[in-house]
């Protein structure tokens, strides 16, 4: 096995790489829309087609929605899978874009050559890196890297519903001792990371009843509960005076940040001015001892996401209703519970709502958060890869957002996962004029065959 | 002069009084619907028509919208003026109701007859109870009562936008001793009732600016201010533990109601639970130390109309909004000033928005609150008289809601008004199938006639 080897083959062949991310790229495999159905179909195939070509044994599984892909190297050896996803999101507005979504183009960007289609960056340009890896990596060394499963869902950006099935279904298919997910960005569009937490997400909506009707304030205002009033104290009571959350319990499972990533973090010189300057904000409102960084990777929130009731109309209308709602989310860190958070939160609630009001509950989502066991030596070990290919050190980072298919490996697989991706902020994925820089997708698959290497 | 006389007159006449009545309810005098117009205008023809045959100097005086009526009888002595509306409320919608509104009919009803028919109650009934009542005391005594000014709006359903301007400008020719509104109800349906409290109303709509744009919740949870939690945190803090509202001076000028007063409102045994019951509640939810009345008629209040902010729609989206709104209104009482209580609201507000985030505001209407000088001796005559129609003691009494003609008679004329009418809680004014009963009418006219007797 020579890296180098692998590492310039893939140099060499990147027009054909490239030519092929396109091919993939013309087929507008948007998942959500019932239209689409037989091109994400198709796009199954092209990659079952591709795989097989490269010597996996590649199957198109179906699913009641759109199919897995699932491949298999073959050998002994560690177990690796690796995730990603074929489906896109819808287009529109399709007047935004500069050019057809679907037929891509290799442009001229401002700081280098770049790909621009939907799904160039989320996730097709990104899936691929890893799939020329292998074929840069089998035509130098005459076989594929041994005992590799990859594993694509077309469902991702539409709530992925038969995920969960077919992971229980094929569980023992599809556990490894590490899955890879490859759906990620670099840190600040310079420096390679690995994402070791995301942030769990438990959603809320609660509605606060008062009077049976909405009733006039003239009539009724001073002597009769307003539900707003209620919903607005509750609401008021879930932070204490430094930040930090009220609900019973809430901190159970939140763990302190291991000095080595504290420093880690700090020597990312993260502008934490610019964060929150970009949207008009200097003071982080979190708590009081937390940087917004860590706020934003490593610490549980609880934020209101919506709330309404009453008149919301123009003008004035002298109205006490009847009810009042919101929805609260919280995200999730380390070993918290949601169910347990769940039930803590209703029952604080409950408590705080008076006498003549009733309050009910609707739930959405309950997923805790993922915390990867870095001391695994693969981290280690991958970290050292990204650092050689980018030249800066790797990081390992948190994601304030919430990423299920790593909660789904650890919950249904029971296997750690290693989030690396290549993606950039300006990647407009999910709007107009999606990109994905060539330096992403070469350096990308760069990145995959000294990871593969580095596992080997 | 006989009372005794003009009573039974009035008792001999009804059928013929009631016919008028009919007749002017057949004019679909909806003014806020420009397609009436010229039925506002027909409605002021009418009652002019009406007022000169019965030998008042009277007169349709033009407006930028509908035209005030203007009569006087003449003579002088102390100088009294009736005020009502001539205008009514839309009909909508029209499937429920029984029968066409312009059709006037004298239906039997369980507790005796009535008058079915949009402005029956509200406000037609109750303004020609006044007319009928000079009608009878002209027949038997030869001659109107003296000094009489009879001042009829055709806005008052819209906003009584001419309002302001007419009665300033015809201040001195309006200007009387005493106002007579016509335009209230009996205590409960039972008991004739003076109102003498008015609340006066303060709109205020809040926005409470944070990011520049709406965040992602994942990237942006934590660490950016989020509007919502601001606006909850200054609705909650707008009212103590006790009930009573924190913004500073704002109980300047809010009286304690005198102890005779204070009796009377006992006496009236007033069903507290049942007012809240007939809502779904059981607990007064304001100050703690004092009745649901006193509340309603003589504390000022502070409530939210209507809340909004980020997501309202099905399901559930992570977003952390930009902005968040409230709609919030104060009802005023004895001399709180509504002007200061606006700029000490708004101060207080933008000491509670934390750095990052911006407060704007804009009011809707600013109306000090009524309180009748019941000192002056008209209000015990008129109380008396009420008595002996009623058979019930006649009650000073309050009223939540605010009636702004009354607030304007004392800043632009500066004369107190003696609130007086007959209508009843379930006539559904403003509602379909509207009525008035006709014992409402009936006695209304005796009323009146007693009440010109006694303040002759």
């Amino acid at each position: 096995m020579s890296l180098d080897a692998v590492l310039a083959r893939i140099d060499e062949t990147l027009p054909e790489a490239t030519d092929r991310l396109m091919d993939l790229l013309r087929i507008p495999s948007i998942s959500t829309d019932p239209a689409f159905k037989a091109d994400c179909d198709r796009a199954a195939d092209w990659l079952v087609a591709d795989l097989t070509a490269l010597g996996f044994d590649a199957s198109k599984r179906p699913t009641t929605g759109h199919p897995m892909v699932v491949a298999h190297s073959g050998g002994t050896g560690k177990h690796i899978l690796f995730y990603g996803h074929y489906d896109v999101q819808p287009v529109d507005p399709l007047s935004l874009w500069d050019r057809d979504p679907f037929d891509p183009e290799l442009q001229d960007g401002p700081k280098g050559k770049l790909i621009r289609a939907r799904g160039a960056s989320d996730d097709k340009g990104q899936l691929m890196t890893f799939v020329e890896a292998c074929r840069a990596w089998k035509e130098v060394n005459g076989a594929l890297p041994p005992n590799l499963t990859l594993f694509f869902e077309g469902e991702e950006e539409s709530g992925s519903p038969s995920l969960i099935p077919f992971m229980t279904e094929n569980a023992a298919e599809l556990t490894s001792d590490i899955a890879l997910i490859c759906d990620t960005g670099l840190f600040e569009s310079t420096v390679p990371a690995i994402v070791t937490m995301l942030r769990g997400l438990l959603g809320e909506e609660i509605t606060i009843k008062g009077p049976t009707k909405d009733l006039h304030s003239g009539m009724y205002g001073g002597a009769a509960m307003n539900p707003i009033r209620v919903l607005a104290k509750i609401i008021a009571s879930l932070h204490d005076e430094n930040g930090r959350i009220t609900v019973p319990g809430f901190y159970d499972g939140v763990p302190e940040l291991p000095d080595a990533v504290r420093q880690q973090w700090q020597s990312l010189s993260f502008d934490h001015a610019k964060l929150l300057g970009d949207v008009g904000l200097s003071v982080p409102a979190g708590e009081h001892d937390r940087t917004p960084l860590e706020m934003i990777w490593s610490r549980p929130t609880c934020e209101v996401n919506g709330i309404w009731g009453g008149y919301t109309g123009d003008g004035f209308k002298t109205v006490l209703p009847s009810e009042a709602h919101a929805k609260i989310s919280f995200r999730l860190v380390g070993t918290q519970d949601p169910f347990a958070i769940r039930e803590n939160f209703r029952n604080h609630i409950r408590a705080l709502v008076p006498y003549d009001c009733q309050v009910s509950f609707h739930g959405y989502g309950a997923s805790p958060a993922g915390q990867m066991a870095i001391d695994d030596p693969a981290f280690e070990k991958a970290r050292g890869a990204l650092t050689a290919e980018w030249g800066m050190p790797a990081a390992y980072v948190g994601c304030g957002g919430s990423i299920p298919i790593a909660g789904y490996f650890k919950s249904i697989l029971g296997m750690d996962a290693m989030l690396i991706g290549f993606g950039r902020d300006n990647d407009q994925i999910h709007s107009p004029n999606e990109k994905y820089d060539l330096e992403s997708f070469h350096k990308g698959i760069r990145s995959w065959a000294r990871i593969l290497a580095a596992l080997a």
